[in-house]
């Protein structure tokens, strides 16, 4: 779209008022940035950015993913200068307050036209990454009558210190992402004052390491930023542009410094600005003609959106097309995952329940074309390639099997990133010990509520030799600990495949697949027909007679708990044990449901290879744990079991000595 | 030293077979780097490292990490051959089982000469960083005499590719740390498959852009390897050395391959190397002149360790060089942190704990000169910048204070290196939130024993308007999961003066400052003698008359606490008041006095602005808890406590319900 310069300059200005304005109003926020990338932000969504305000969820837009989400402003401004429904003029007054839509942090749960939620620096360019990665694929399988979209990037200096954004930037360079541009706001600042304080790194060549094309230019310049993004998109690889600018820009005293990142700037700093850009309206005034100007901006897209929709309406793809937005199962996939489940009943194996999770994996990717897997360089033992997964690579984006690389953070971002594109359900997997790298990820996801499966092999001590820097012990509790997050963790095959029906039919947060690396006693046989893990806990087996001590157990413990009960059989005591794999999903229950399943006040036992925080909400301060209490150690699983004292015997004794 | 090359292939081939006997008797394990590496090792511990198998304490020795802990077999031949008692011949047969020195990664805590734990990969690098800034700050104190060693890093593709590698190099270039060396294993190869799977990084490239010096050299030739580290030594800044090696080195069909990274290779790849590499020796056999020769390497470095003795018995800073590797606290500091702690009671105002935890820094950074505090850009924010700590730099590294940027992870890793290398009291300070950023370094901290102290300001949704996330909801949770790890939430600022005494008083594991964004109202007032947080947790105000209900707090909740006791008061209620700033000091005590806090079988409400995850074990099952149970939201602080229920109101009529 052609706008004039001073046109140009007018509506970035509005950026610039609306922001400060609405940042002095709140008495909190960061306005520094907003100003600084107001420019190169007016150039992007005037006349290269593929959207459409009526329309936020066309699924053919370009993604534009604000990294640097503490300015907020940027996006709250943009999205209502070009006529978003969802941020009104009363929205940005209303900026950081309680149910307004412009939190302080842009968040993709509650403003429509963000395309997710930023603030922990990194997570937006690594996000990114999954969307652009989600394009490719997309491409590849429905064509670019279908899919041909950009992802833009807006990213600060903070991004690009965090390490994810290198497991994000050379995954995206390995994987030569094209459709990936990176606006570095490269405006020599962070919080502390200047960004030569801790940081002197080159990063047009380290982009450059990675496989990047780079451009740099002046960030306040409309022509330099016009061309650079018509070269961007031109380029065969990523692209990052270093665009030059003055965070706090026009501020008369803090222009450029570290005092010009957040906070409200005063009155004094506020006028200074208005003067030194030419705005004379009170605050939260538009004039009308820049108010056009961007409308006719946000207004450009419709006719793109019509015509992607009327290709959509006769393309011979159309129905796979929007079967992979669905979130809804198809009823062919709960008839395989009846008929796996049974066969796993019936055959009785002891295994290990990540091969369990591959077995159940091989029949849902085949049944599920929107599966996309991969692992952090642990294929093999997190059995998370099938059949139906071949390698997508840079030359071939329709593969449908990520070598993520040994970047656990990057890979979990990525995959919220696939999950929020749409059109994919993401799972990937790790050492369960390693969600720690990745935590910040899940965490976004959790809070988000994207659909994304973390594979996490590995469990407890019982991966054995290799010691304690590789063994969970506090893990499952601190993942129970996140909201919105579902931790299975399976006893058997039966459990494992139950497991993966509930995670791949969830459609409002990521879940987790805690899974042993050791063989596992099945603990449920015969005819399977509900889903007893959809409950998250359950009498696996009741005792025989009136129990007189409840015995509760997940996962590898589930077979200890088996065992006591056995053994206290032999000495008299009926005991009966509760299988647990997803106290979230128990906690839904109503409390009569729970009591009963607990039993009331009868003596509790639990084991779990794990700490014990948290398990006293189900046995209760007198109930007994047989668990970890330190970090593990280096030696075969069984010895450690012995050694820790987490065996059945010791359940059995404890229960004993409780009834 | 000089060996002939003949001597040096014999003596790197000891490493390997030494290695490949002990993967394959006990049936796992990575041998492939170890077979790869030992060329390299061989020379840097022959003719380059600094060190005295006889004192492997020696303060001014060179630091080796071994990044790439899976090959842990590779130190562990190199701490036998050269002659530390920690690793005998029986222990390297016994690799990998309980009780051994040679657990499956690197412990530092269990096998003497091992200067750092490893194993997630990257933190190796990432902890080096905080030893060669050890070396160079405790070098400008102390002069070349006392302080003046190297440190070598061997890191692997995947310690390179994790996100925190790039914290740790762009700190290093950045701070100019001329004294750390890493040698990459660039073997091509990941568990997965060859590097070229996942990665298309420009190493070098990379390295440069952060500011190193590089060199690239063929891995197994003693003499390139020789001149490299000749050469790397007198750098003037940070190197790094590619060493292309053969991962596998002689397995006639794996080597190069993926299937070379770990576990054991069997019979007839173990007999292909062996002749290979001609070596007719049996299993855990080592020839005498092969022994001989590694002895005397590892003797050549008494003399320079005997003279540097020497030096230090007759040097002016010996009192303050044995000082400040001295962990117990001088008296001087009891006596500073008491009359502050007085003066903050006589104080009386309404303060964040983040600003009362400036003020206890003011003085405690002021007696001890072993304090280097730190923050990732936040320092107004964290208060963690006293008069004392003038900034550490590339140009002055006398300094006290690191501008870390934006590099949580890469921070709570170096705080890690500096306490290992001795001589430092390490802190910093970032978001609470962000903890999840630095969580792998600070679990390998829990688990190393080290004692860094890591200050994390905003801890709950009273950060306000920075929204969910910014607001820690899980964290406390998370982090008491952790074993090994004091996590303090103080009230005010009594509590939190007592709380820096316990943190820096503490020598075997790391503690976590929790703190307030927002004013909290004084909890403690009159004399203060006793550190009452010591307990962990204390009556902070008993019930007039006999108490009906016992109330539980920690940080800015025992205000409300403290408001609904006198509410409760008003209708005829006397309710107990608990602070527990520190539940695993609490465990630690007796079983009487923590039921004495607790009030026995008395009801209990517990309030925190986190999850209740955990508390159960103090209110049991039937308490009731105040506080988070999804994430927060973006407000005014006080309008988000109202929002989620945390007010005083809320507190007493949850008691009254109960009574």
């Amino acid at each position: 779209m052609n706008f004039d310069k001073a046109s140009l300059k007018d509506m970035a200005n509005a950026i610039r008022a609306l922001s400060m304005d609405a940042v002095e109003k709140a008495a909190s926020g960061h306005v520094g940035m907003p100003l600084g990338m107001a420019d190169v932000a007016t150039t992007l969504f005037t006349s290269h950015l593929k959207y459409d305000p009526q329309k936020p969820d066309w699924k053919d837009r370009d993604r534009f993913v604000l990294s640097a989400g503490h300015g907020s402003m940027l996006i709250y401004s943009l999205l209502h200068l070009t006529g978003y429904e969802s941020v009104s003029l009363s929205d940005i007054e209303n900026f950081r307050q309680l149910g307004a839509q412009t939190p302080g942090h842009p968040e993709n749960f509650i403003t429509q036209g963000v395309e997710t939620t930023t603030g922990p620096l990194g997570q937006g360019i690594a996000t990114a990454v999954g969307m652009a990665l989600a394009e490719r694929h997309l491409n590849a399988r429905f064509g670019n009558d279908l899919v041909d979209h950009y992802t833009y990037v807006l990213a600060g200096d903070g991004c690009l210190m965090e390490g994810v954004s290198q497991e994000a930037i050379t995954l995206a360079g390995h994987l030569n992402l094209n459709r990936m541009i990176v606006l570095w706001d490269d405006n020599s600042v962070t919080i502390d004052g200047g960004t030569n304080m801790s940081d002197s790194t080159d990063q047009i060549k380290r982009f450059e390491a990675a496989g990047w094309m780079t451009a740099a230019i002046d960030g306040h310049d409309p022509e330099a930023i016009d061309q650079a993004l018509t070269w961007a998109k031109s380029c065969d690889k990523p692209v990052m542009i270093a665009c030059k600018t003055r965070i706090g820009y026009g501020a008369p005293n803090i222009e450029g410094t570290g005092k010009a990142h957040g906070g409200p700037y005063g009155a004094e700093e506020i006028a200074g600005i208005r003067k030194y850009i030419g705005w004379d309206h009170e605050p939260f005034v538009l004039p009308e003609d820049v108010v056009a100007n961007w409308r006719a901006a946000g207004a450009r897209g419709a006719e793109a959106r019509e015509t992607w929709e009327k290709r959509l309406a006769g393309a011979q793809e159309r129905d796979a097309f929007e079967e992979a937005f669905n979130t809804e199962l198809p009823p062919a996939f709960a008839d395989a995952m009846a008929a796996h489940k049974q066969s796993v009943s019936d055959g009785q194996d002891k295994k290990a329940t990540r091969q369990w999770s591959g077995a159940a994996l091989e029949v849902a990717t085949k049944i599920l074309p929107t599966m996309i897997g991969g692992s952090a360089d642990l294929t093999g033992s997190n059995n998370t390639k099938t059949s139906s997964t071949g390698p997508l690579t840079a030359t071939d984006y329709s593969g449908r099997y990520v070598y993520y690389g040994i970047r656990e953070h990057g890979m979990a971002a990525c995959m919220n990133g696939m999950a929020l594109h749409g059109g994919i359900i993401p799972y990937s997997g790790t050492f369960f010990v390693f969600g720690d790298y990745s935590r910040p990820a899940i965490r976004l996801g959790a809070l988000m509520g994207t659909p994304v499966i973390h594979v996490m092999t590995h469990d407890s001590i019982g991966l054995g030799e290799d010691g304690p820097t590789h063994q969970p012990v506090e893990h499952l509790a601190s993942f129970r600990a996140m909201p919105n997050i579902h931790v299975f963790r399976p006893a058997d095959g039966v459990e494992t495949a139950e497991c993966w029906e509930l995670a791949l039919a969830r459609t409002t947060g990521p879940s987790i697949m805690a899974l042993t690396r050791q063989g596992v006693a099945p603990a449920r046989s015969g005819k399977i027909t509900e889903n007893l893990s959809a409950k998250g806990g359950y009498v696996l087996k009741e005792a025989e007679g009136d129990p007189q001590v409840v015995l509760l157990a997940t996962g590898s413990e589930v077979e200890l708990a088996l065992a006591a009960q056995e053994s206290l059989k032999s000495d008299g005591i009926a005991a009966r044990v509760v299988s647990l794999p997803c106290w979230e999903l128990f906690t839904e229950q109503d409390e009569a449901y729970i009591e009963d399943v607990l039993g009331g006040d009868l003596p509790k036992v639990a084991v779990e290879a794990g700490v014990r925080l948290g398990w006293d909400q189900w046995i209760g301060r007198k109930g007994k744990f047989v668990g970890m209490s330190s970090f593990g150690a280096s030696a075969p699983y069984k010895d450690l079991f012995t050694h820790f004292g987490i065996t059945a015997e010791n359940v059995a004794s404890t229960a004993k000595s409780l009834v």
